[in-house]
């Protein structure tokens, strides 16, 4: 299968599946509407797995790990060596999405899609596709090929987690200087500005930051890239992390289960996936508002809004497991509230306000 | 022990203790401050606990229960007899709030501290003051002694949860009309005007709400509180539930355990025991952005700003859990992860950006 068919398969949200989880959770008793997101999310889930009653116990978040050339350009405060620890980091538990991870029973799936060096540790899902990407600065960051290769993997890999039972896919990353790489697609993608898209990923000084649109600016003019062709725009200013994510994006709906966007650099794939297929999107969960520039960008060309606002700009995927969390909430509500009747309200003495208040 | 002698024996959160847990996060194996506000509820926890690490696995949210007089006025959509019905199906596991509590091993305390008509479940905690206040549209909602009552009820539960072994507490409440009240005080307490603090409440209408604020700005007039008198405020246009939740925020304050606000009945309580003693403001916790207009305003005054927005307007507490979850995630992250020297990530090799990205 190549990316071509995977778009031409992805089917939209079971709209009828949603009106009865609409009417279902109208009938919960409760004000009509007073879970807000919750119920969005409920009736989302429903829409995708055509179900009314849903369970997301088991979980996952894909974390995918790669270098990037661009690194050379000195756009990190972090040595590029750090990709490669935190990625076996993340199997002993100490990293920020691992601790989290361990709070919910989430289980990770740490993929090496094109860590610079040599690494490996039993439970590391190996697909290096190269020891990092080119330098964007001065080449393409991948080839045709490389790009094709890299979503097709993502794509497989959340069929097969589907078919292991998982019911809920989180999207992470590790690989320094990819904050760079995800800003390059979402100016590309958006239109917007290097001054609205970049910035200090995960720590730089003003002088750095001022270095990193820079070079910014130098990798956009010299691919200058096709904004109509997103594949073209991943192939040649992204990183293989990302693409990986795209693969994952695109799977999500083509296998139909929810997943959730981290950070900017998530946010950059999720757009890029968007792009390919606007339906895409609705497979999508929000997690956190990064405090990355570009990352709103993003979500307001996808058209969705973040549940969170904690400041954080870790990446890793640590954004995830709140609306896992949150996730698991609205499908319990379902699953475990009663109705009006059920709960000895009676509904017929209320003043009716429904028409108004339908979310 | 009256309100004046727990308002003096309030003290400040404990720098020291918040100095160690702040140097202790910028040492985990992350750019500095990249779990922003994560990081500021751990520290904030360790200036409440005096302790670097802690523990929150033992977790309650009060639900003071009680009517409201002015029900009568024609304020609310849902009847009079929901509060009572709701309070008992706490214990059936079927709201909102319980549904949430039970995702997370939180328990249910469940005050009874004014409902009208009798109920009992061995569960519920019984502290009725008086079957419902007096309408407030023509009456003081309570006596100045039943408002100390509901106020030193609140500051006493919590301290005995305390000492059962809770580690955080969450502020939730059931009474029909008690938007009614909430916003009441809310305009008194911050001075904003009615329009900017009166909300559809869980639902009404057009016409109903219209009605809702003619009937608030008649309680206003009538009573004219004293807005310097957060007591006074409270005692003629407040509520049992709010009386009661005031004392639970003094408690957390006095006997040194966080709280969590939830929406806009909670965070009028939160702005009563604010405006008594702005150091209790550091011992709170906020939960979700509620649709109530009066919602923000009292966050506002206090200087306290969502971590959610999940358009939730249901109350019971219900916003609680999802900042139970983040609190225990930042109690977790300081327990759980590594330095950089354990992480083998070697920190010399970072360009330092310590100064710049402070939190």
């Amino acid at each position: 299968m190549d990316i071509k068919n995977i778009l031409e398969k992805i089917e939209p949200l079971d709209k009828e599946a949603m009106k009865i989880a609409r009417d279902y959770n109208d009938n919960l008793v409760k004000p009509i509407g007073s879970l807000g997101r919750l119920e969005e999310i409920a009736i989302k889930i429903s829409g995708i797995t055509s179900k009314l009653h849903n369970q997301l116990d088991k979980k996952a978040i894909i974390i995918m790990c790669a270098d990037n050339g661009v690194y050379e350009e000195g756009v990190s405060t972090a040595p590029q060596e750090v990709t490669k620890t935190q990625a076996l980091n993340f199997f002993k538990g100490v990293t920020g999405v691992a601790v989290l991870a361990r709070q919910s029973n989430i289980d990770l799936k740490v993929v090496d899609i094109g860590i610079k060096g040599e690494l490996s540790h039993p439970l590391l899902i190996k697909h290096k596709i190269a020891h990092g990407t080119k330098n964007t600065a001065q080449f393409p960051a991948m080839t045709e090929e490389q790009m094709e290769d890299a979503v097709l993997f993502g794509f497989q890999l959340v069929g097969e987690l589907k078919e292991e039972g998982y019911q809920i896919i989180g999207t992470g990353e590790m690989g320094i200087s990819n904050t760079t790489t995800a800003e390059s697609i979402i100016i590309c993608l958006s239109g917007c500005t290097v001054e609205e898209a970049v910035g200090k990923g995960a720590g730089l000084t003003e002088a750095l930051y001022e270095h990193k649109k820079d070079v910014i600016r130098k990798i956009l003019k010299l691919h200058n890239p096709d904004h109509k062709n997103p594949l073209e725009v991943l192939q040649k200013v992204g990183g293989f992390d990302i693409a990986g994510l795209v693969g994952c994006f695109l799977g999500a709906a083509y296998h139909r289960i929810p997943i959730v966007i981290d950070g900017v650099i998530s946010a950059s794939a999720a757009l890029v996936a968007y792009a390919l297929h606007s339906t895409t999107a609705e497979f999508m969960l929000p997690s956190h508002l990064s405090e990355e520039a570009g990352y709103g960008r993003a979500m307001e060309c996808i058209g969705i809004r973040p549940y969170f606002d904690l400041k954080m700009r870790l990446g890793e995927g640590s954004g995830c497991p709140f609306t896992f969390y949150l996730a698991e909430a609205a499908v319990r509500i379902v699953n475990e509230m009663v109705s009006f009747e059920q709960g000895n309200v009676d509904k017929s003495k209320y003043i009716d306000i429904r028409e108004e208040w339908e979310i």
